[in-house]
């Protein structure tokens, strides 16, 4: 989710309001999915776990902030540090993340960071999502997600930055950047990385509807790679890196690097001006008022 | 049909005359459907005939110009006239384009329009075909084109501006951009359409060929989106309407711009350009000549 | 196969010398298609045998260079001059290119180019490789690859600058750009070839993979545009130039350089770099020794 709408259209920002309040029966009738709220959790208990099996050059990085591993800037944080040590240890050939929470892959943003906050907070909360996005697009390493439970919106975004990704095979859950159901907008490098990932007229299609895809359609039109049984995600996962590996790490990187740096430099090269779009975006009143009528309306749900 | 061929190659130019004599034969034995003659019609009927339902927020445009619905200067106008008092009334969030003619969405554009006309005239003619395509390409409105008939050429273009494409499925209709079977080119923008839509390598070999496909071909390539039995055409397009105005608007509309305008950006800042070639190129006595053979043919089948 | 690496990424080169030793058993366990070398053959004999059909405006262009047809400095020569030859030659309008090697319709670049020879003669060799891709992929003439054996590395560079590909659709044939299972990169411009053929993606995994295809994969992807018995390749190649043929010239032509043409410009305006390149990256100590284990290799199989 990123709530980064063009700010030059004005529209968008003054409709806002009643469309977060109105739409929200769109997202399929499921707990929607973009815009989440992290039960605050004031352990310090970490929200990603890295196990690391030296043997084989591979780490697995399991997400496990309940309920639905939502994008707080805690958690990005974290991650992004678990990225970077992996990327500098030379061991480290492949990736693999995943979820330990049930059901769910990852949630998206957390609304939690974009209500009430600071432009100083928020501007560090998108940096932050620019960071993890950056980290896992260009890794050297091999990266696959194993996707077993929903991946909507930041969840998909996150599994679109891998090599290779593997879904549950399970009907119940979707995978999709779903943002413009709830009134806001992916900004241009999601668009570009769907782009890459599934072409440029079901990138169109996707976003003007806001579609969540399901497994089997998600597989048609390869937004994600392969479909197996809930329980074999995460072996089919390990069963694939082993055949990455046996490609030398060098071309493969290289040839990665060629098919990506012009979508990485497009961002790098406008991070500051993401930035601040974004936070002139989110700290308006109109938006706002709206992020708190969706929060009210998600207390309620909860009641 | 655009005629604008690159006037840098001398030979395309030379080599119509025989060309466009010889090849009308490979457009499937059917009538000539990119060069179409439109029957005179001396009264001022409307070509375009407008339904707005305020109360569901959507307009249905017919278009209602005997034989074949073929794009002259007076019909453009019309249509363009017609799109964007649409597109200035708030009220109206979504636009079905389709046919009330038999068998034909549209036949593309008028030839009588390029035949014995003025460099002003062949020059006011290309900015309404252009006009007609940023207009509908680049709408704040959901647009669906209802293809309850074939669609080549200048017809093909209009259905891809469109968000989305429910065909009739009727093996005897067809779609395509057809120009290059006539010894013509599509320009530039018709080019970046049909990229957008279906993709480089499908758009190389549709534009090397000039390729017509049938309904289930079209759908096959990803050029239309939907088939469904001719007399559901526009209650289907109804329908899915429906499904579309739940979206949030200007949500929807970013994402459709940030997909589109590249492409738009790209003739709007070449528009005098364009025009200049191709009125350079449509005045040649080479051509003109073609042309007035290509009418002599027409008017022999038709006796 | 290109050997040409990002030079600027230092890893690759030292780590391409285990790397060639120890990839060579992921090509499928096959005979090693990347880099071949050539049986030296002392007589003149040609290379390239070209059979121009006056009436019908057809060249049929059979490669004859045993075992494999691998591309040296020779065999690219005389492949260039025959496409100019032809190309000059106004009364032919179709180049079929096939092997008349048993089993392979070219095996890539020859390693013996790359190996002990001086940087003025590897810059000529390159400059070869970049004349045979600008000569083919820009011709005026439709080129038809009729691909009647396995294809890798420049093998399949070359099917893919051509119009039209048909693979015989024997399972034991393969085709793909694989250079990187050898521990190479494929340059910019065969990876803009491959994107223009199969799109981002598809290329984003073939060549962090090098992945090879089989036939009926090949063409589930794009990569071939169809397949027929092994016995009809040469006759449906030439049935398929009919149609072709049926097409206007120039009008196809222009729609093909329109598509084209910002690729192949891509490489003009960056030919003398990418040699340089390709020089430094090949004469380097590192990847000498590289190729010549490599060579050793190949000796000790052959024994």
């Amino acid at each position: 989710m990123s709530l980064r709408a063009a700010v030059s259209n004005k529209r968008c920002v003054s409709g806002l309001l009643s469309q977060l309040s109105s739409c929200s029966s769109h997202v399929r009738g499921r707990v929607p999915a973009v815009l989440v709220t992290q039960q605050r959790n004031n352990s310090t208990s970490p929200k990603i776990k890295v196990e690391f099996d030296q043997s084989r050059g591979v780490a697995i990085m399991q997400m496990q902030s309940p309920p639905v591993n939502s994008l707080s800037l805690d958690f990005l944080t974290e991650l992004c540090i678990s990225v970077e040590k992996l990327e500098m240890d030379k061991s480290c050939r492949g990736l693999i993340i995943t979820s330990s929470q049930p059901k769910v892959f990852s949630a998206g943003l957390d609304i939690m960071e974009m209500y009430g906050k600071s432009p100083e907070r928020c501007g560090e909360f998108w940096k932050a999502v620019q960071e993890m996005w950056l980290k896992i697009y260009s890794s050297n390493m091999v990266t696959i997600a194993a996707i077993n439970g929903s991946s909507p919106a930041g969840g998909c975004l996150m599994s679109m930055t891998c090599d290779y990704r593997i879904m549950a095979d399970n009907p119940r859950y979707s995978i999709g950047l779903n943002e413009t159901q709830l009134g806001i907008v992916a900004p241009f490098w999601f668009k570009d990385t769907m782009v890459n990932t599934v072409g440029h007229r079901t990138t169109e299609m996707a976003l003007e509807l806001g579609l969540l895809y399901s497994p089997s359609e998600a597989l048609k039109i390869g937004l994600v790679d392969q479909l197996v049984p809930e329980d074999q995600v995460l072996t089919t996962a390990t069963q694939t890196m082993t055949k990455w590996l046996a490609i030398p790490d060098h071309a493969r990187q290289i040839s990665k690097s060629m098919m990506r740096k012009p979508t990485i430099d497009k961002l790098t090269s406008n991070r500051e001006a993401d930035i601040k779009n974004f936070v002139s975006f989110i700290t308006k009143d109109s938006i706002q008022k709206s992020l708190h009528m969706y929060l009210e309306m998600l207390k309620k749900r909860k009641g």
